[in-house]
């Protein structure tokens, strides 16, 4: 039997920014973003979580049930790709905000017994597709970023993460919690992104590690001229060098086989007039692999292949900004705590690698973390026609709020990581 | 010995628009464009020219010689691309404006005959970079273009070109020249954008014949997904479709060699986004040749291409628009014309096709037209680098001042093609 609270909470959520292809568009701190903490607010409120934003616009639920412990965070991100499923990170906030409100019920009843305090939250800008980095909120809250330099970042418009913020009301004056120690671990389930669980017929994942990744910045430079007048020869066409590195990626993938995923998704060519060859291409490439070894050889040979591609187009190729990310293991003892719960609820489970990057994998490199994956069919994600079926997400939370539950009542109360001060 | 009001004036006109690389952007009914519009009718005025705009925008200055007759016009545009030179279209302007003016002090003088009326007219967006097509005023004027088509049309952010136009006080109520037998002809002269003069060290290139054109839109379907997650075996990322398509049009050129140009300047991926294989592009292509048979080939081979590339892609390609214009000779009588004043001036003179379209290319299709190149150093265009040098310039408008006098003698009076009504 499926909580029916949960599918019309999902049903109300997913008409925030809804699309008429059946996704939704609430990229970071746009009015959608907006409404969409609102309405988080709300139902957070009318259950009795103390609200709580922080400097970069993380939104937390706060219930304290043994007062002046640490707290267990389960959440995930409300932001959406341009008209990107209704699924991708809102499933793991509305989960999480279930799983707590099931575990302070339980909790009044005389049912729990709390060894730490519960918080949900809603990260801000997991999909980076409006403000550059992705995984900025959780970034910053685990020190990797530094909070200036989150704010300062603009969109295509030039208005900063600052001010969209404080447009739509979302940021707060203060960190939440000041000291990583104040939190005691963290959970977070999301879609797979993936096609494996649903291949297989099973209902949940549980991740092992993330994989290796590279992302990098490039400009292409050549010179605009005039595509009727300008003799082939003369033409130093940065569109056709971008061409060049699109097509070397597919061929550096095919070469690789399925330990490799590389892609251009973001292409920005200048002027970009029908009859002028463009001096300047803007592009985002990623390279991804579950190796490490895979990834380096995969970077070498692209870079050794852009030198061809600036001879081949005539043109020079510049590096802008790259971030890298080695393939990281999620802590085995969140590991066993979650099989052990999807085990005693019955629920098949198999272990996964999250190609996808996560809030989860800024939050495990400072506390002990489980992540947690239901079926997407077809593995459709970031597209209107992203799809989890009810019973998946139903199980889903079941499984959450049991593991939830255990970590709060301290069975998995694992000494921190070294947290990066 | 150079004309430096001449010179002046084109300092002053390349001061309207100007940007910090030594171009000017004014594309078509932009501020900058409005600007460039207000000088020059301010200049016709002082000079005693009446100043008139039809509905589409084209701007006129005219002065009648020999009332009833009809009119021999001289003109170009000046609108530019974005971050575009000073010299493409601006020249041609100025240069029909002096020359009209010489000619009218001579017959203040006593100094001509007049069989014609003179007009100078500066035709609206050749450019096309903003508002589709390009060379709308001059197609709007031959009657290839409907008068409510071409008002329609809006730009990227919806503005129409009757909006624009209003906003810029650049169209009139009624048409200037009812009628197309009220032109007798028309000349005009522009800076070559290819580098056959400056390579041969010749300061004036006689227009024999335009390149055979095909323009296409493409949309390239794909599938929206997630860069990270969806294994490449999934992907139907459209913007590796495009790329492929960029690269087969090199390849096609190298085929062919000088006698084919192809080119793609415009290219938009959707979502755009770094972590989505996007779902669309639109991208525009231009096939152009000196040769029919080429160009007819060529289109055959891309199209063959097209179908391997949805294969490859695994991407569905759309036709959107395409436009085609054949390869078309310039009026005898007036290349005789033109050759024989370039000998009495004792400039040398080579003959040449264009490969760029021009104002000129619809005109030649209603009355008797001439077109007159000057050098462009290393053949820039489209850019802001692009430069010819004063003494060209120079020689330039003598020579169109010359041959418009010639014209407006009757020298070069020779019957109507039939007009397209």
């Amino acid at each position: 039997m499926h909580d029916t609270s949960l599918i019309d909470d999902f049903a109300a959520l997913s008409r925030i920014g809804a699309t008429a292809g059946g996704g939704v568009e609430r990229q970071a701190a746009t009015t959608a973003d907006g409404e969409a903490r609102v309405w988080m607010k709300q139902w957070l409120h009318d259950r009795g979580f103390r609200v709580e934003q922080d400097r970069v616009g993380n939104l937390f639920g706060l219930r304290e049930l043994r007062p002046g412990a640490p707290y267990v965070l389960a959440g995930s991100h409300l932001d959406s790709q341009p008209r990107g499923g209704r699924f991708d990170g809102a499933f793991g906030v509305l989960a999480a905000m279930h799983a707590a409100d099931r575990l302070c019920s339980a909790h009044a009843s005389g049912l729990l017994t709390p060894q730490f305090n519960v918080g949900v939250v809603n990260w801000f800008n997991e999909e980076g597709s409006r403000f550059k980095p992705s995984m900025m909120g959780s970034a910053v809250f685990s020190r990797k970023l530094p909070l200036a330099d989150a704010l300062a970042v603009t969109d295509v418009d030039g208005v900063s993460v600052a001010d969209a913020l404080r447009l739509i009301g979302g940021a707060g004056e203060n960190d939440v919690f000041g000291d990583v120690r104040e939190v005691s671990s963290y959970i977070e389930i999301h879609i797979e992104q993936g096609r494996e669980l649903d291949k297989a017929g099973i209902p949940v994942g549980l991740v092992e590690s993330t994989w290796a990744a590279n992302k990098y910045e490039i400009a292409v430079l050549g010179s605009q001229s005039h595509t009727g007048a300008t003799a082939m020869a003369d033409r130093r066409d940065a569109l056709y060098g971008a061409a060049l590195i699109v097509v070397e990626l597919r061929t550096l993938a095919e070469r690789f086989g399925d330990v490799l995923h590389t892609s251009c998704g973001e292409l920005t060519a200048v002027p970009n007039s029908p009859v002028v060859v463009a001096r300047e291409v803007s592009m985002h490439v990623d390279l991804r692999s579950s190796s490490e070894e895979v990834l380096a050889e995969a970077d070498a040979l692209l870079h050794a292949r852009l030198l061809d591609v600036e001879i081949a187009a005539d043109v020079r190729i510049e590096p802008r900004v790259s971030h890298s990310w080695r393939g990281q293991h999620y802590q085995r003892e969140g590991l066993a705590l979650a099989r052990d719960t999807a085990d005693d609820l019955g629920l098949a489970w198999m272990p996964l690698r999250t190609r996808a990057g996560h809030d989860s994998t800024n939050m495990k490199d400072i506390v002990p973390t489980i992540m947690l994956f239901v079926p997407s069919v077809d593995g459709i994600s970031h597209a209107e026609q992203e799809f989890t079926r009810t019973e998946d997400l139903s199980a889903g939370v079941d499984l959450l709020a049991e593991a939830l539950a255990r970590m709060v009542e301290g069975t998995s109360a694992e000494p921190h990581d070294d947290p990066t001060p």
